[in-house]
Parts: C-alpha cells; structure tokens; sequence
C-alpha cells in the first residue's frame, strides 16, 4: 500500500492519541529521518513496515491520526512526513524541565545535550545535598527547597524525578504544589496518580527485569 | 485479600512471564523495599493494592507466577517478598555488560553506579571516535573495533545501544557478531528483530512524545 501526503493540518496535540500510536511514531520519525539525510524523496508504507516489523495496515492507521493520508503508487514525500511528526510530536517545541535529583543518572540527563534535540530544555537541576549545589556545565543546580521559587519564575512544565525511590512521593507532591504539570518517573517507585497532572514511569529496571528474564530463557532453550 | 508465601521455589527466570507482569514486579520490589526499610514486617495485597492503583486480584496473579501464594488475613512476609523479588528479577546476579556509544547518554549509564544495584554490570564502553578512548571512572573505553575481542574474553551478554540512530543497526550487528545475546537499544531507531537475540527498547524519545502530548491536552481542557 503506498500513500501520499493528502492534508496537512496544524494538528499538533489536538487528538489524544492511543499510547501504543504515540510510541510508534518517534520510530517513523527516525527512520525517515535517515531516509532525509540519505537524500531519499520518497517512502512506501510497505517499505516504513519491513524496516521497522510494524505492519503496513497499521502505520497507515498510525498516521492518519495526523491527517496524512494516501494515494496508490506514490508514496509519501519524505521530507513532508519528517517534518509533520516532528511537529506533531512536540520535539520543534522546547518544554522547560527541571532534573530532581542530580545524582549519576540526574546529573547524566542535564548533561545529555541530545534531549535538547527532542524538545526537552533543561532549565536547572535540584538537590538536598549541598556539595551538588552549582553549575553543570550550563545548567544551575539550587537546593530543593528553592524548588517552587525557580520553577514559578522559569514557567516549567515537566518534573523528572531522579531521586532515591524512597522520596519520590515527596518530590512529586513538591513539584505538583510548585505548579508543575507533567512528573517524569525515572524511579523504580510507582508514583500514584494525581488529578490534572500527566505522569510519565521510564522504567529502565522493568526494562532490566524484562532482558534478564528472556536472556535466562534463551540460555534454557539451548542445549 | 490478604497473603501468605506458602511456598519458595527456585524459580528465576524458569517461566516465561507476560511482558506486564515482569514490568509491574520491580514496582513490587520498590515498594516492599521502602516498607523492609522502614521496619515493616508484613504487607496485604490490598496495600500494595491502594499505594500502586494496580487491581489486588492482579497482584496475586503476578505473584503467583512466582509461587508465592496466600493464606487469608496474614499478608506478605515482607522481606521474604523482598527477597523473592529481587532474586527472582536477577537482580542479585551480575550481568556483564557494554556500552556502545560514549556519547552524553553512554558516559552517563556507564557512570550511573546505580544500575549495578540492580544486576547491570557494566563492564566496558566502546566508541569510533579515539578522543573518548581511555578510562571513565572505573570502566575503559575502547575502540569499537575491538567490541569481538574484549567482549568474548569478558564474556558480556548483554550491548547497552547509545550511538546515533543512523548507526544503530550496524552496531547491533557488530554486537551479535561478537556472540552477545541481548541487545538494550537506548535509540529512537526500531531496531529489526534477530533470531536468538533478545531485543530490549528503553524509548524515552517515545516517552516524552507521549508526555508532550498529554501536556498539551491538559492544557486544551482548561478554559
């Protein structure tokens, strides 16, 4: 099935899209990213689908929600559909966030210039710990009591949450009474949920927990 | 309803457990943690119930999968369940690891001490570019020319992906040629399947999609 671009409609944000469709399509973008930089004008939904093993029926369910709908035997323009789902994503947008928690994997993220790339803007960083208290690189560190202060002055959004599981409760109530609206988990804490507030788990330990045991299977399955 | 571990099998990694099972399992873990700390000696699956907002019926069918079962009005033995958990995720055991890819995501996993708590040890970085050659901390860096030799002498399972999307597939190549088993793609690109290859996508790129998104809808909800 190959599709053209048909509509193009300032439809950033205006659906809410199902999440299994929302984690697809940064897949999309990054493939035809490449496709972009490689020079390639054109791309095929069958094409999309045996690159990425996501079938073909479905990335076009996947990207009609953004309106981008098709005609036989011509594909979609390449640089159309980059910059449509790079928009349509929020990645041309910057969202200025706060890192809770500047130990290794905190500090890390303040550090990882490449979320800048995807709309993520860093703003500053928060600790208890005094000796944290400073500059990373281009982004300020304060104590965690300045928390609301900062964050009202800076007009953030998004909250990620990098400290020891055992205070991440603590540290989202902070954030939710600073006004900040999206909490970024990146503990192994399920925080619990909070009306009006977007929460987002990036479970790496899940993710760990999930290779380990299909790692042990496969050792099994062999002889 | 409440529990009791009647039984305490070796059981890691024997089942192959539904994907939601293993990822709720270290929310478990978290949790019991936090109480074993705080002294706390037994636990009903109605509490774990109302701190997590998952079903109780779900929580003793996740544990079950790991024979711990119940008897009516005791509840969980709190750090056996500790115990359980946290051997039967493979956690307790180290799992010999690489990082491809020494930019700011890599260096920062490779200095994140606190992955090693949960089983990820890693055990080298690699890279292309020779100026990120040498040591990081405790763990070398070397030329990715190198990943088959030192990754057969140090036998490592598992290539944590931190390259530039374009790359990620010839790395992944590069890392099964070298006879590592599993595949932690931290990559905004869909990696292709490989047969007898474990294929693991910790996708934050999709997670901040979804966290744009939902942003936005809050925002569009409010007058």
């Amino acid at each position: 099935m190959n599709n053209d671009i048909k509509s193009v409609a300032p439809l950033v944000g205006s659906a809410l899209l199902p999440e299994p469709t929302l984690q697809r399509l940064p897949w999309y973008l990054a493939y035809v990213s490449q496709l972009k930089d490689l020079g390639v004008e054109r791309v095929s939904s069958t094409q999309i689908s045996r690159c990425l093993n996501v079938d073909s029926s479905q990335i076009a369910k996947d990207l009609s929600f953004l309106d981008i709908r098709g005609k036989t035997r011509i594909g979609y323009a390449v640089n159309e559909l980059e910059s449509i789902l790079r928009d349509f994503l929020g990645f041309q947008k910057p969202h200025p966030a706060v890192v809770i928690g500047v130990g290794s994997l905190g500090g890390a993220l303040i550090q990882d210039s490449g979320l800048g790339n995807y709309g993520l803007d860093i703003v500053a960083g928060f600790d208890s710990d005094e000796a944290k208290i400073g500059n990373r690189g281009r982004v300020p560190v304060y104590h965690i009591d300045r928390l609301d202060e900062i964050s009202s002055s800076l007009g953030v959004e998004i909250a990620i949450i990098t400290v020891p599981h055992e205070y991440a409760e603590t540290v989202a109530d902070a954030s939710v009474a600073a006004g900040i609206k999206a909490l970024w988990n990146f503990t192994p804490h399920r925080l619990r949920p909070r009306f009006g507030v977007v929460m987002q788990n990036t479970s790496i330990y899940s993710d760990l927990a999930l290779m380990y045991n299909r790692l042990e299977q496969l050792r099994r399955s062999r002889p």
